[in-house]
């Protein structure tokens, strides 16, 4: 029997299930579940992303049992339909829609209306009685096929649509300003301009055979897996590029028959506070896309989400249909036990579904959402700590404006998603991306946004639209991407030309500050301070029911007692890293620090480095305090010692000036320090083994303020930790100087203080050789900064010239520095774990590289048995969630 | 019972065996196997290393039963010699001699007739009736002493040793020249004044009591493993500074005694050619430092090596006792079955082995020595092959110096260490080491060499010294480097002051050139041109026998015709590694280099790659054609490509001028190409990744060479090797295009070719997950010189300014750039090659690197389970060998 590779769906039956997300896609299962559950569906069927995969290696082509299924697949929608594919009289119109394993919307292609030729539009006029429906449903089709299929859309964003040219041509002839003013004789001279411009650039005549429109389209829509924001939006989410999508072909149904026709997409609770209500917008006699492209602004589906008396509510305007929504909607919720997002028309009166899927919501509305379904008894606490997305809680941990400080308000918009952000105001996306890179804070400006426009909204600080309401785009992306956005602000005048916007009298122009509130849906002129956001209410609720779940421990990575204490407050339970360099350069310091560096000999180090003791020991001083009862773990003196001098000629005479030395002499020991390859260089362990005094005054400032602190009644935990460790003997001889120094300073001052000496295993022939460093070592924390740039051989200063090349290549799939590779550094990882604890069975063993903050790699940690994860401050309560549901996963297996 | 620390020998009888080195050290095995076969030996004992280490870890403090167990062996000494330690009337005494598992000649100290004070003097001078012996013992045993134990010996060069000042003053006073010359009385005052000296330098009385002087010495020796030189000399021998050394404690026998006595050292063969005769020198009335020492030059031992016929052999003086020694000499040649290197003392006519080993001997005399023996029956083949340190062959493979050159011979000394050396002349061994640092060929030219010399040795490419034997420090320690000497020139006459040596009437200055024919003894004005040499005679015999026992192949790393041609003379079995970029600085071709890099897009790239493509071609033609019949790996680009372009001003000026472009044009570029670590950077398949029109340039030029060649009949095996994989995708990237290619260029030339895609492994993560990798790759080679790099976080360009120290402090104990780390790196190539079989369980693997001519490492690469290694072409010998002996050690386990 030849494989499966299409599914059917609708008529109360299905062959598919929502969780077959992976073959069939998140909108295909979901069409299948819903016809399952005896949703009106239009009838359709899913061709599975295995034959994505092989359009991919078969360049194109598709076998004989695709081509077959496909056939029947048609033929079965015919029945429960009642019409019939490229029939003259009773005409199937199909629709070709992409459908990822991941929801990644607008980035694909889609193509309606298919199987409309000159015969077919004829049947169809005939058969509604609206003979502007049938050539405005034939000219939407060949605008879409046209671009997606044949290739008319520009490359150049310069280039004007060819289509839209003849619209508005059209439209000027006629002196009209809206399509929806254009009569069905100018919409059949529309479809007869498209054809002949479509003639003309493409030397191909427009395919009238239904079924050559059909492989046309899905071959299409397979294509837009790999068109350059596909990628884009694939890199930014982390989706791999080996999943694919699935292609779905459904029968068409029509919002824009009359006015008994309407289309919408409505969530089953507030997608941006979380709030428990009904939420939707809807557009009278419109397709679907004209809600989400926010060409009309579209009116609330009910009373409770209506913001001014004069809109029409769907409640209103269609109560059946309406009611009927409102059963499906609960059903669904309860099915699906989570808030749903979904679409529907209503054609003539009759209410069909066209997706639900569990709908995208800022991190708020995910945290109230979870939590109040633990209290409606729908879900348990273990499910409410899986539903929220551990990254997003960095939209809920950031400062927020300060609601006691003075500020302007311009004009108000949409609250579309949720945070607060000042910056300096761009209108184009390639714009902000360029503002972006030379480290500007900047907030995208636009009067609508685009699929085009994504890498500029990823690198903004707010997005700021002057159309489109809560579902529009620029609203559904800016809340997946946690950025702040005001939308649908309709005050507000864009000129791209002038690059300045408008509100009343008062011009901005690109590059002056503003700043948005995103949950009150402000613009505000200017900058507004901010204040630090806290743990409470719901957050501190679901956080609360993560900390139980969970075993690793959190730590943090501070350097400062203020730091320690913001991280404190979210929940660290200690320092897992604790750099003692940045210390280095804070006053006068830096100069005692060139001091040691130009010493000639030991004694002249010696002299400068009792200068840094004072510093450092208060420094510690202050750490330990902030920290009291928690483990702190410090690393000594890491950086090679070129990075403390100045390099530029300029700084290396102030610094002559300040030292009272000659230009020469500073730079004679700059080059002396230099090094090809300084990440490999002299560093790390290597400094306190060639300097053995620099790791002597830094154990004596760590153990003169533990013991100070011990006297003052005051329960310190100091772990020394020496770097870039890669064999046992290196570890003896920093550990040996420690060890000597922690009991001379203990003596000394008459107090014992439970100390630690471990290392860090950052260096691979460390990880391989953990059972003998094991020996030395009182704990591990693995580095995986430094592993993963010795692993894959890339220094992360220089790896940006290629990388990008690997991601758009598909060669790697996810950023190593971001998200712990693994598959190579993980095994080092496990290896480095086993030889460790067979050494030593409750060897302490955690995280300190920037990885210990990323939910995917605190997942790994766990799995890898580690005892704790360390991340900076705003990251714990993200690791601390990471770590619960890691732990609950493990428990449901 | 209590652990056995001291070991007994003399009087037929021995506590230890030849075999027992690593407890006992060499020296004490050795005296333990003679002592058992009832062969003359002073009786003794030796403390075992396993005391040395207690030594260092107790801070030089010895157990009691360590002290208790050396009294022992005293008392037993004097019950086999009949003397008693500290007796007034019949004193024995003793040596302390160090005794290493490796020898280690003349590096760590030794204290001669210890338990000599006021009383005991005099009761060996009535004993002996010989005053002056015993004053000359007792100055000699002083003077030893307060240098070695009491620090009397200066720390810096140019401060003059405080004994020789006394020394001399008396010759002055008396007249003389020679120590000699000293009467009895001279040296009781002599004694007097030394122990004056003593107590104003050190403020301490010369210790009278033996057992203090005992355990004193005991104690200096022990600390002598770690002096300078003995530290130097490891590190040059890769000995461990884990094992220790043992100390010898025996009674002393006298070859000063009278002109009845002699010392004198021998060698069972001739250590520098390997002949077969009995070969050695002697002192009449000397002590053994005095031969070795090269104070008085020795006469030869026997008639068949004089080479003056004025000179009196020791079989015409003594023919008794050169009887007894024959017999002897005989006795252990054929006990240990290998070629003896012997010491002896003749005290009153009756003769004493003080020591026997297997002889250091040049290469050629090792590869004679051992062919000869299986000749002789005396050993088989596998013994033979495992008789010669692959390493040494080093001296049989490099050029000699033509026979039909034109030559002036200045003057002639002893073939001491043969080869050939030119280079410039210096008179001190800290000079040898300035001038070579910066890349000077040097000759060292000393009136005799001392231990301190050292490391000015080891740089020079010759020696040549005016006193001294064959068996001289200069000979014994140039034998053992390999390094060319030609010694005891009688001629020469040096002044160190004005730095000249002169030579009748010729007066030749330091930087001066001259040539040394160390297997001739002849010392030559000027450059000499070579030869290369060959593998013939014995050599290619040994060599015979080697290729029957290996398993592993030796190919070699060659990017020439010419490289490639030699190294198939020396064995090579294929090319494992042609480096594509050395071709590209050839004559115009780095202009096309340069054309291509500064291009702005790939149309420019593939335009200036278009030049190459033609001189690549050419390349790889002539190195197939060299290597017809056998395999050839190329490797893919590999470096960056700013090393391409020049970095400094002047450089960069006349590149702009050649390409006909700006200053600042070429500046932006190379400021483009910049990278904070480009080791880790933009490199290897990176390059082919982001430039693919690179990899298919070089494609093209491989297989249009091989089809070429191929249409002309000879067999030709291209192995294309991807270079810095780190993933599997990167391979499938560059493989694509490679195949893709080689496909094309066998169409168009009509021919097919075996041909092969594989890769390096180098990055720690290909190893980790070479089962994918593996999946791709038809085969592997390791490239260990990144591997290393990359698993121990150094770079090899920087790590010089911290690996010094650590192998100072014993961090590290072999450079791991030169010896394979086996314990971290070497895990990672056994995971890669288990893994990398798991998938494809006949994968041809082998290794480039550096490593693959080092014979340690080419041991680890047998057991490892490679296929091959690949090396320098001068190393293929030393490969080839040592992968003979590691596959006998195998078959011998």
């Amino acid at each position: 029997m030849a494989a499966k590779y299409v599914y059917h769906f609708g008529g109360g039956k299905a062959d598919g299930k929502a969780d077959m997300k992976e073959l069939l896609g998140g909108k295909g299962a979901n069409l299948a579940e819903m016809s399952g559950l005896d949703i009106p569906v239009p009838a359709g069927f899913t061709i599975s992303t295995a034959v994505c995969s092989d359009f991919y290696k078969s360049d194109g082509k598709y076998s004989d049992d695709v081509v077959d299924q496909v056939k029947e697949g048609v033929s079965i929608i015919e029945k429960i339909m009642g019409k019939k594919f490229g029939d003259t009289e009773n005409s199937l119109l199909l629709s070709v829609r992409s459908g990822a394993p991941a929801s990644m919307p607008g980035m694909m292609d889609t193509v309606l209306n298919l199987g409309l030729n000159e015969t077919t539009v004829k049947g169809i006029i005939e058969k509604s009685g609206n003979e502007r429906f049938g050539w405005d449903s034939y000219r939407r089709f060949i605008q879409m096929y046209g671009n997606v299929v044949m290739g008319m859309k520009p490359e150049s964003k310069e280039e004007e649509d060819p289509f839209e040219i003849i619209i508005h041509s059209i439209k000027e002839k006629r002196g009209v300003e809206l399509d929806t003013d254009l009569t069905a004789d100018d919409l059949k001279e529309m479809v007869s301009l498209f054809k002949s411009e479509i003639k003309k650039r493409t030397g191909l005549d427009f395919p009238t055979d239904p079924w050559e429109q059909l492989w046309g389209s899905v071959s299409a829509v397979f294509g837009s897996w790999n068109n350059q924001q596909a990628k884009t939006y694939r890199k930014l989410n982390n989706i791999p590029a080996h999943w694919g999508t699935a292609v779905n072909v459904q029968a068409m149904v029509f919002g824009n028959m009359g006015d008994d026709c309407a289309t919408g997409v409505a969530f089953t609770r507030d997608p941006a506070t979380g709030n428990g209500q009904f939420y939707g917008e809807y557009l009278i006699n419109a397709q679907g896309e004209d809600v989400v492209a926010g060409v009309r602004t579209p009116q609330p589906i009910n009373d409770s989400t209506k913001s001014d008396p004069s809109q029409e509510t769907l409640e209103e305007v269609m109560s059946g249909p309406y009611k009927e929504l409102v059963t499906i909607y609960k059903n669904l919720e309860d099915h699906y036990k989570d808030m749903q997002d979904i679409e529907f028309t209503i054609e003539q009166g009759k209410l069909w579904m066209l997706q639900t899927r569990s709908g995208k919501r800022t991190a708020a509305a995910a945290v109230k959402i979870a939590v109040e379904m633990v209290a409606e008894g729908m879900i348990d606490k273990d499910t409410a700590i899986l539903r929220v997305d551990p990254e997003s809680l960095d939209q809920l941990l950031h400062p927020m404006f300060d609601p006691k400080a003075d500020k302007k308000v311009i004009t108000t918009g949409l609250p579309a998603s949720p945070g607060a952000a000042t910056g300096r105001i761009v209108f184009h996306a390639d714009e902000a991306e360029e503002w972006a890179a030379r480290g500007e804070d900047v907030l995208l400006v636009r009067t609508e946004t685009s699929p085009e426009d994504i890498g500029g909204m990823n690198v903004a600080r707010g997005i700021l639209t002057a159309r489109g309401g809560m579902t529009s785009h620029a609203a559904v992306v800016a809340r997946g991407m946690g950025t702040c956005c005001v939308a649908g602000c309709g005050d507000l005048k864009i000129n791209y030309k002038a690059k300045t916007m408008t509100v009343g009298n008062n011009v901005y122009k690109e590059g002056d500050w503003i700043s948005l509130d995103g949950s009150k849906g402000e613009v505000i002129e200017g900058k507004v301070p901010t204040i630090e956001s806290e743990l409470s209410g719901d957050f501190g609720t679901l956080m609360g029911w993560a900390d139980e779940a969970r075993k690793l421990n959190v730590r943090t990575n501070s350097d400062t007692p203020h730091d320690s204490t913001v991280a404190r407050n979210f929940g660290a339970e200690g320092i897992g890293l604790c750099r003692t360099e940045h210390m280095f350069f804070e006053g006068d310091r830096i100069k005692a620090v060139r001091e040691m560096i130009l010493a000639d000999d030991e004694a002249g180090r010696r002299t400068a480095l009792a200068k840094l003791l004072k510093h450092q020991r208060d420094d510690f001083y202050g750490i330990f305090k902030a920290m009291h009862d928690l483990p702190v773990t410090i690393r000594t003196l890491d950086p090679p010692l070129h990075e403390f001098l100045p390099h530029e000629d300029e700084n290396q005479q102030v610094m002559a000036d300040e030292m009272g030395i000659s230009l020469e002499e500073v730079k004679a020991k700059v080059d002396s320090l230099h090094e090809f390859n300084p990440m490999l260089g002299h560093r790390g362990c290597r400094l306190g083994v060639t300097y053995p005094e620099i790791t002597e005054m830094q154990a004596r400032a760590i153990m003169e303020a533990a013991c100070q602190l011990t006297k003052e009644g005051v329960k310190v935990y100091p772990e020394i930790m020496i770097p870039l460790i890669g064999t046992k003997n290196e570890l003896t001889n920093q550990k040996t100087i420690v060890v000597r120094v922690a009991e001379e300073v203990q003596k000394e001052m008459g107090v014992k203080v439970d100390y630690m000496v471990g290392t860090m295993i950052e260096i691979p022939r460390a990880a391989l050789t953990a059972d003998k460093v094991a020996e030395e070592a009182e704990f591990f924390s693995f580095g995986t900064n430094d592993l993963t740039q010795l692993t894959f051989g890339y220094s992360r200063d220089d790896a940006g010239k290629f990388l990008a090349e690997y991601y758009d290549r598909g060669i790697l799939e996810e950023d190593p520095f971001q998200t712990l590779d693994q598959e190579g550094v993980g095994q080092l990882v496990e290896i480095a774990i086993e030889k460790g604890r067979s050494t030593k069975p409750n060897l302490k063993i955690g995280i300190c590289g920037e990885h210990g903050g990323d939910p995917k790699s605190v997942a790994f940690c766990h799995r890898a048995g580690m005892n704790y994860v360390s991340c900076s401050p705003y990251r714990v309560p993200i690791a601390r969630l990471a770590a619960a549901q890691e732990a609950l996963r493990e428990k449901n297996k």
